[in-house]
C-alpha cells in the first residue's frame, strides 16, 4: 500500500505539472477563460484517467513521458465535461470538489466558452506529442480512440440518455447503458491511449477496454452509494443529489445491498484484467482503493 | 463565372454528401442529439470553409478526395460555434439561416450536447481519415492546426474577447484582434489544412494563412455592412442586432464609407495571394463573391 501511495503520488506530480504546462497563461484580452479553464483543472481532482493512461503504458513496457500528453488530454476533455454539466441547463450544480462550480465562480458564458476551450486543447496537446514525432500513427490512433470514445457514441451519448430518461421508469439495461457511454467510455480511452502508447497488442486493447469498462460501472455504482451515504464537507459536493433530482440510479433500481454486490463483482472483473498484465499490482490496488472511497 | 458556379456547386455536392455521411445516424437511445447535430449542419450553409479546404488542396496539386475529411472537421468546428454562440448565455439569437436556432429547436442541454458532439466528432473525423494511412505526420499536423485555431488562441479567444468588451470602448486594433481571432482563425485553418493534404511547402502555408486572414476580415466587415442594410427574409436572420446588441462594429468604428473600403482593402489582398498560386482563379472569384454578398 505504501508503495501504491508513493507511486501514486508521482504520477500526481508528473500529471500536474504536466497540465499546467499545457495549458495557456493568462494574456490581458482574454483573461477569463484562461483563469476558468485553470480553475476547473488545477485543482485536487483524483486524476484517475491520466493515472490509468500512464500505466496502461508502463506496464506493457512503454515509456511513461510518451503516454503524458494522451494523459493530459484524457483529464482536460473529463474537466471539459463537468464544466458542461454543471451548467445550468445541464444539472445546475453550484458546487464541485467543494468550490463554486464553474459558471458560478466565471460566469455562464465563460463557464460554456473555458469547456469548448478544454476540449479543443485537449485534441492540440494530443497532436502536438514525441510520439507523434515518433509514431505519428500510433498518435492518430490514440487521438481517434479518445474522440470516439468521448463523442455521440460515446461520453456526449451518455449525458444525452442521462436526460433522455430524467423522471421516467429506467430498465436496468438502460442504466447500464448510460453509464457504460457517460463514464466508463472515456476511462476505456484512457487505458486504451496508455496502450497504444506502449505500443501494446490487440490483446492488450482488449484487456485495457474490459478493465476501464468494469472499473467505469464500479465507479459509478460507488458515486452512487457516496451520494446517500457520504458526508457533504468529505465529498465536496451536495450528497442526496440523486434523490432530489428524483434520478434513477444502481440504488433506486436494486437496492443497496444489491448494488454493493455488484460493485464487488465489476470490480472482481478488473482485478482479473489486472492479474493478467505483467506487473499489475498498482492497477488491482487502485480499483481497490475506489470501491472503497470517502468521496 | 459559369465555371466557378458550377465547380461549386460539384464542391457542396462532395462536401454536403462526405458530412452527412460522416455524421452518425439516429438511434433509439439518443436520437435528439444526433437529429440536433443533422439539424445544424445539414442546411443550406455556405460551406465557405470547406470548400477552402478542398480548394487549397486541389491548386497545389493533391487529391481532393485526401482532403475531404479535414473539409468536414472545418465546417463540423464552424457549425459547433454556431449553435454555443446563439445560446442564451451567449448571444440569446433565436434564429439562424432563417430557421429556429438549435436551442430554440431542441432546448438549451440537447443544443449545448450537440455543440460539444460536433467538435469532437470533427476531431474523429480528422483522425480518420485516408492521409492518416498514407502520411500520418501530415494528417497529425492538420489536426494540430484546426485544434490550435479553434481553440483558446484562436476561436474561442475571439468570443472571450467579444464578451469581455460588450459596452466598452474599444480600440481598432482589439477590434480587428478579436475578429481575426473569432473569424479568420479558422479559416485559416482550413487553408492550410488543404495545403497540407496536398503536401505543399512553408511558402504555401504561409500564402494560405494571408489569404485566410485577408478574407475572413474582410467576411466579418461585409457581415457587419448586411447586419445594418440586408433584408431580413434575405439574410436568414434578424438585422440591426448589433446595433440592438450595442456591438462595436467596423462601421461603429469607421463609419460605413471607410469599412467599405477596408473590406475592399483586404479583398485585394487576399486576390493578390490567389494570383500568386497556380490556378487560383477560383480563389479569385470566391472572395469577390463574398464581398458583394447579399446574405
Amino acid at each position: 500500500m505504501k508503495q501504491y501511495e508513493q507511486k501514486m503520488e508521482a504520477y500526481l506530480t508528473l500529471i500536474n505539472r504536466a497540465l499546467s504546462e499545457a495549458l495557456p497563461l493568462a494574456d490581458a484580452s482574454y483573461d477569463s477563460v484562461i483563469e476558468a479553464m485553470r480553475y476547473s483543472v488545477m485543482n485536487a481532482g483524483k486524476r484517475i484517467r491520466p493515472v490509468l493512461t500512464l500505466e496502461f503504458c508502463r506496464v506493457l513496457g512503454g515509456e511513461v513521458a510518451l503516454a503524458l500528453p494522451f494523459a493530459c488530454g484524457v483529464e482536460m476533455i473529463h474537466c471539459y465535461s463537468l464544466i458542461h454539466d454543471d451548467l445550468p441547463c445541464m444539472d445546475d450544480d453550484d458546487l464541485r470538489r467543494g468550490k463554486p462550480s464553474c459558471h458560478k465562480q466565471f460566469g455562464e458564458a465563460t463557464a460554456l466558452l473555458a469547456g469548448d476551450a478544454l476540449l479543443t486543447k485537449a485534441f492540440e496537446v494530443m497532436s502536438h506529442s514525441e510520439l507523434g514525432k515518433k509514431d505519428p500513427a500510433a498518435a492518430l490512433q490514440a487521438i481517434r480512440q479518445m474522440a470516439y470514445f468521448a463523442g455521440d457514441a460515446g461520453m456526449v451519448g451518455g449525458q444525452v440518455i442521462d436526460l433522455a430518461i430524467e423522471g421516467k421508469k429506467v430498465s436496468p439495461q438502460l442504466l447500464q447503458q448510460m453509464h457504460r457511454m457517460k463514464t466508463s467510455a472515456i476511462i476505456k480511452a484512457a487505458c486504451k491511449m496508455g496502450v497504444i502508447c506502449a505500443g501494446g497488442t490487440e490483446e492488450d486493447l482488449l484487456k485495457a477496454e474490459q478493465y476501464g469498462d468494469n472499473l467505469g460501472l464500479a465507479f459509478q455504482i460507488v458515486d452512487d452509494i457516496l451520494d446517500l451515504t457520504a458526508d457533504e464537507s468529505e465529498l465536496g459536493k451536495p450528497v442526496n443529489s440523486d434523490l432530489e433530482n428524483e434520478k434513477v440510479t444502481f440504488i433506486t433500481l436494486f437496492g443497496m445491498e444489491q448494488a454493493e454486490q455488484m460493485a464487488q463483482e465489476y470490480t472482481n472483473n478488473a482485478l482479473e484484467v489486472a492479474k493478467s498484465l505483467p506487473d499489475g499490482g498498482f492497477l488491482e490496488e487502485l480499483i481497490q482503493v475506489l470501491l472503497v472511497r470517502r468521496k
